[in-house]
C-alpha cells in the first residue's frame, strides 16, 4: 500500500476513537467497580449491531438491483455473491453465541438489574432486516402486547415503519420470478408438460402396486390412497385458481407465476443460463435457514441465561424467541418446492429452440475449447 | 513411534479392509453406473454411525461410574471430560449437515427411489443414545403410527428395548444430585434460607414500586401482581408437596431432592468443591442443547431435500423431526433452573463450617503458594 | 419413502455389521480392559479414512470430466459443485481436530505403546489424494529417510505409485487453462493489452511521485525504485522466455499459457461466461487453503500430544507436518495471481466482438426479463 | 427485565449513535459513489478492534489476579473461565476470515488505492495483546525495517511501550508455577523420583531391544542410540545448570522451577487439587494455538487478496504474517512438555501425606455421597 507523509492512519480511518470509547457499563454506577462481564455484554451487542449494519448494506444493494423491470444478467451474479456473504456473516452471528454462553447466569445477574428493559428485542436494525427481507407486519408476534416499535422514539418509529412500506427482497424476487422466460414459450408449455409427466409417474406407481402380489390388500389400499392424494396435491398447486385458494389459506406465499418460475429454475438448473438463478434461490434459502438456526440457538441461550417462568403468566423471552423460529419466516416457499421435484430422467425434455436459448452461444462453446487446435 | 519387524500396520489396525469395502450403491443395480452422489449418502451415514458408536462408548462409561452409591470425586472430573467430548462430537455432527447440503434435491432424486425406507429414522444406535440419555418411552413421538423399533429384527428389538430398562444417565444424575451434601446440614437449612432470601427480595421490589411516584396506578398494579406471581411460583417449587404436583403435570422431571441439589450446586458454584459438579451440570445442558440444534438443523435439511407435503395426510419426516426438537428432551430441568437464581450478593451466606467443608483443606491452601517463601 | 415387504433395511444398506464391528483396541490385549480413549483414536481415524474415500470419489469424477480435449460447459458447473463439496468435507476434517484434542497426552500414553508405528503417516488414501491433486514426487518430504510408501505391501505400493503416473487434477486444469479462448483472439491481444496498461499505471505512479513536493529525496528514490521493480516483475512474467526461467527456478508451476488463461479469467470474471471458470479457480484455491489449514492444525495437535524432541536427532512428526504446510502445495500459482491484478477501471476494454462472445446470447437476455411485457 | 418510565433504552445503553455512525468509506471521496465492499472492510476491522478490546479486558483481569504473591484458589477457577472465553472469541476471529474472503481481490482493488498504509499491521490494541501475553520486544519481527510503533503518535507510542514494561501473563504464570507446592516436599523429591523412573523406562527399552532376536544389528544400533539420546535429553532438562544452558539457546523460556511446576501439574493432573491448575495450563495452550491458527489463516487470506511479490525486494505482508506464525509465540514451552510425559502406570507414586494434601478433605468426601444413608 502506498503511504504518503500527511496520510490518515489506520485508527483514524476506522474512527476507533468513537468505536473504542462507546463502552459504558452501568453496573459501575451502583458499585465501586463494574461487574466484569458487563463489558462482554456491551461489546457483543455492539458487534451484532455492526454486523446488522453490514447485512442492511448488502440487502439494500440487492434490492436496488432487483427493483428494475429488467435485471441485468451480471447483477444476478453480483446479488448471489452478496447473499452468500450475508450467510457467512450469519454463521459468525451463530458462532458468537458460544462466546456469550461463556457468561453464566450468576455472572449475568451481577449486572442484569441495572440494564435497560427488553434488550435485544429493541434492536431497530434487526427489525429493519426483517422488514427488508419481507416479513409482513401481520406475521409479527407481539411481545407483552405492544407493537415491536413501541419503545422507539417517534423518529426511529417512522424510520422503521418506512421499511415496512418499501419494496422488500421477497417482493423483488417474486416479481423477478414472475418474469422467468420460457414459462409461456410458444413451443413449450411448461405447466402442462410438467403436470402430465408427474401424473404419469403416479399412474405408473399405482399400476405397479396393483401388480405386486406380495402386498396385502390393506397395504395396497393405503398406498394407492397416498398416490391419489399426491396427484390431487400436485394438480391443485399447478392450477392457478386452486393455488390461489391454498395461498389464501397460507400454504403458499409466492404468486402462482412466481411459484412456476421458481419450480422451472430448480428443475432445469443444469442449463447454464439457469446456474445463477438457481444459485440465487439457493442463497435465499440459506439465509432463511441460518436465521432459523440463529433464532433457535438464541432462544436456547436465553432460556439458559434467564429461564422461562412457566406459570407466572405473561410470555417469556424464551417463548417469544422460540415462536419466531416458526413464525418469522419469509422464503419457506423455496423449501417447500421439494414437494414438486421429479427426477431428471422424468423431466419433460425441452424443445430444441428452448434448449439453445438456455445454452451459451455456439461461438463461445467452440472457441472455449478449440483455441489450441 | 517404535516399529518392529513383524508389526501390525496402520491399515490392519484400523481394519480398513472392512471399513473401505462397505460402500455398495444400490443405484448401480438399476443403471449402468451408479448415481454419483449416492456414495456421499452412504459415507456420511456410516460416519454418523461411527460417531454414534463413540457417543455410546462415552455414555456407557459415565453411566457405569455414576451407578455406584458413592461416586468417587475423581470420577466426576473424568465424567466432565467425557461429556465435553460428546459435545465436541455433536458439533461435528452438526457441521456435517453442511456437507450433506451440497447434495441438491435433484441429485438425491437420482437414487432416492432405490433406497430402503425411512432411512435415518431406523438408526438403532441413535435410539440407544436417546434411551441411554434418559428419553422415556412415553415421550417418544411415533412416526406413521408404528413404534420406533417396528422395522427391527427381533434380536435388534430386544437389544434396543433393553436400553429402555437399564439405568439411564438421567436416572444416575438424579440419584447423584439427591445425595448432594449440605442440603440438610445441621447448621444450615438451604431450602429455608434460600426461600427467605428470595421472598425478601420480592418484598423489597414491591416496596420500591409502591414508593415510586412516577409509576401510574395501572402499571403499579401490573408489576406488584407479577411480583406476587413470582413469589407463588418460588414457594410452590420449594415446597415438596406442591412441587410433586407440578412434577406430575410435567413442569419438572427431577425429584424434589435432586432439584434442590442442582439448585444448590448452581448457586454456590464459586466454591472450589462444587467446580466439578457445576461443570458436570453445564456439560449435560450443552449436550441437551447440541442435540436440540442438531435436530433443528436436521429438520431444515430434510425439508429442503424432500419437502413436507402439506395436505397429503400423514406426517412428513420434516414434521416428525421438527416435533422431536420440542419433545425428545431430557435435561430441560437444568435449563429451567435459571428461573430460580438470585444474584451472588443476595445469596444466603454459608456458615463457617460448611464453607470450610466446601474449600480445599488448609494445608494445601497454604503450601500451594508459600513454598517459595 | 416407499417400503415393501422383503426390502433391505437401513442397517443392511449401510453394511453396519462391517462398519460397527471393525473397532479392536490393542490395549485390550495387554490389560484386563482396554484404555478408554483408544476407541476414540480408532473411530476418528476410521472416520478420516471414510472422508478420504469420499474426497477421492469427487476428485476422480472431476479429473475424468477434465481429461477430454473439450470440456463440456455443463461439466464445469458440476466440477465446481464437487470441489465445493470437497471443501465442506475439509472443514469437517479440521473441526474434528477439536474432538481428538479432548484426548490429553496422558490418556494417549495409556495405549500409545501398543500402537503400530507412524500411524496417520501411513494412510494410503491420503497419499493418493495428494497425488491426484498433483503433488509431484520430487516435492515430497521424506520422513525418517524412507519413501512414503516404504511400509506398504507390494500391492498397495503399486496402487499408490500408479496415482503418481495418472493425470492429476493439476495437470487437467493446466491443460484446460491453456485452452482458454480469447487469449489469442484476432481482434484482441490480451497479453500486450494487459502489459501496456500495467506499465502505464506504473508510469503514472512514478510521475506523481516526482511531482509530490512533500516527499523527501530519499523516500522518492525508494518509491521510484520499487515501482521500477514492479515493472520488471510484470514484464518478466508476461514474457514467455523469462517466465520459463522463473518457472525453472520454482517461482511458477503453471505453463505460461495456463498462467495467462488463469489471469484472463480472474481479471474478466464479471463476464457471465467466465463465472464458472472463475468459480472453479476459486474452489481450487479454497481446497489448497483448507489443506494448508488442516496440516497446520494437525501439526499443532501432534506437538501438543507427543511433543517434538528438539535435540534428539531425527525429525519429529511435528517437524515433518509443519514442513508439509509449506512444501506439500499444489495450486499456489492461483494465490500468486493477485500479484498481477489491476483495478477494473484500469483493465483493457474488450472489443465488441469478444464481449458478445463472452455474454449470453441476445435472445436469452431479452426474453429473460421481457416475457411479462 | 424490569422497565421504568424514564429509563435508558437499548440504543442509548450501547451508544449506537457512535458505533453506527463511524463508517466513512474513503472511496466515496474519489467517486460519485463509494466502492460497495469498502463498508465490509471498515466494519470487519471495527469488529476485530471491539473483540481486541474484550480480549484486553479479560487479559488485564487475569494478570491482576495473578500478580499477587498468593493466588486465591478461587481466582484460578475464574482465570480458567476467562481464558476459555478468550478462546471462544478467537474462534470467532478465525471464523470471520470466511467473511472477508467473500471479498475478491478485484473488489478490494476498487478501493485499495485510497486506504491508509499498512492497515491491520498498525492495530495498537493487537500489539498490546501481544505484549500483555508476554511477547518479548526482541522476538518481534520488523516490517519494512521500522519498529512496530513507528506509525503511532507519541502518546500512542508511550501507551504501547508501557505494556512492554508491565508484568505480562507469561511472567505471572511463570511466577505462579515456580510456587507450585510439593515440588520440594520433604517426603517427596519430585525431580529425582521422576528422573529415576524415566531413566528406568529407557533402560528397560534398551534391554528389550537387546533381547529381541528378530532385530538386525543395524536396527538395534539405531534404536539403542535413540534411547540413549532420549536419556541425555531428559537428564539435561532436569538438571538446573544444563537447563539454563538450553534456555539461553532458546530451547526453553520458562525458568527451571516453573518448568518443573508445569511438568508436575500435567503429570499428576488426576489429583483433584490440580484440576484447575491443569485446566489453566491447557487454556493457555489453547490460546497459543488459536493465535497460531489465526495468524496462519490471516497470512493465507492476505496472499490471496494482495499476493506476495516474490522478487520485488522488500518483504510482503504475506511473508511477514507467515513468519509471525513461527516467531510470535509465547507459551510453546507448554506444548513441548509432551516430550517429558510418561504413562500413568510409570509415574512415581505420591507418598500418602502428599496424596492427602492433594485430595479434598475427608469430611467433604464422605458427606458428598453419604448424606442419603
Amino acid at each position: 500500500m502506498k503511504k504518503t507523509s500527511g496520510e490518515m492512519n489506520y485508527s483514524d480511518y476506522l474512527h476507533l476513537d468513537k468505536i473504542l470509547s462507546a463502552q459504558h457499563p452501568v453496573s459501575h454506577q451502583a458499585h465501586a467497580r463494574s461487574a466484569h462481564d458487563e463489558m462482554l455484554f456491551i461489546i457483543i451487542h455492539q458487534v451484532y449491531e455492526l454486523w446488522f449494519k453490514q447485512i442492511i448494506h448488502e440487502l439494500d444493494s440487492v434490492i436496488a438491483m432487483f427493483q428494475t423491470d429488467i435485471v441485468d444478467e451480471k447483477h444476478v451474479g453480483v446479488a448471489v455473491a452478496r447473499l452468500l456473504r450475508m450467510s457467512e456473516i450469519q454463521k459468525v452471528l451463530i458462532q458468537q453465541i458460544d462466546v456469550i454462553e461463556t457468561m453464566t447466569p450468576l455472572d449475568f445477574l451481577d449486572f442484569r438489574g441495572y440494564l435497560p428493559g427488553a434488550s435485544g428485542f429493541q434492536s431497530m436494525q434487526f427489525r429493519k432486516v426483517e422488514n427488508k427481507l419481507g416479513l409482513r407486519p401481520e406475521q409479527r408476534l407481539t411481545y407483552g402486547g405492544c407493537p415491536y416499535h413501541a419503545s422507539y422514539t417517534n423518529e426511529a418509529q417512522q424510520e422503521v415503519l418506512q421499511t415496512e412500506q418499501e419494496p422488500s427482497l421477497f417482493h423483488c424476487i417474486e416479481r423477478w420470478l414472475e418474469r422467468t422466460p420460457f414459462l409461456g414459450h410458444t413451443s413449450f408449455d411448461f405447466r402442462s408438460a410438467y403436470l402430465n409427466n408427474y401424473l404419469a409417474i403416479i399412474q405408473r406407481e399405482k399400476e405397479s402396486m396393483l401388480a405386486d402380489g406380495s402386498m396385502s390388500a390393506h397395504e395396497r389400499k393405503l398406498r394407492t390412497d397416498m398416490a391419489e392424494q399426491s396427484a390431487t396435491y400436485i394438480r391443485a398447486a399447478l392450477d392457478p385458481t386452486s393455488y390461489e385458494k391454498l395461498r389464501a389459506e397460507g400454504q403458499h406465499r409466492f404468486s402462482h407465476q412466481a411459484f412456476l418460475g421458481a419450480l422451472f429454475i430448480n428443475l432445469y438448473r443444469d442449463e447454464p443460463i439457469l446456474y445463477e438463478p438457481f444459485r440465487l434461490l439457493s442463497a435465499l434459502l440459506n439465509i432463511e435457514e441460518y436465521f432459523s438456526i440463529w433464532r433457535h440457538r438464541h432462544s436456547l441461550m436465553v432460556r439458559r441465561m434467564i429461564g422461562s417462568k412457566i406459570g407466572t403468566g405473561g410470555s417469556s423471552g424464551f417463548d417469544y424467541l422460540k415462536s419466531t423460529v416458526e413464525k418469522h419466516v419469509i422464503f419457506t416457499d423455496l423449501a417447500h418446492l421439494s414437494n414438486f421435484y421429479m427426477s431428471r430422467s422424468s423431466l419433460p425434455p425441452l424443445p430444441q429452440d428452448v434448449q439453445e436459448a438456455l445454452g451459451f452461444r455456439y461461438v463461445s462453446r467452440t472457441t472455449m475449447d478449440n483455441s489450441a487446435s
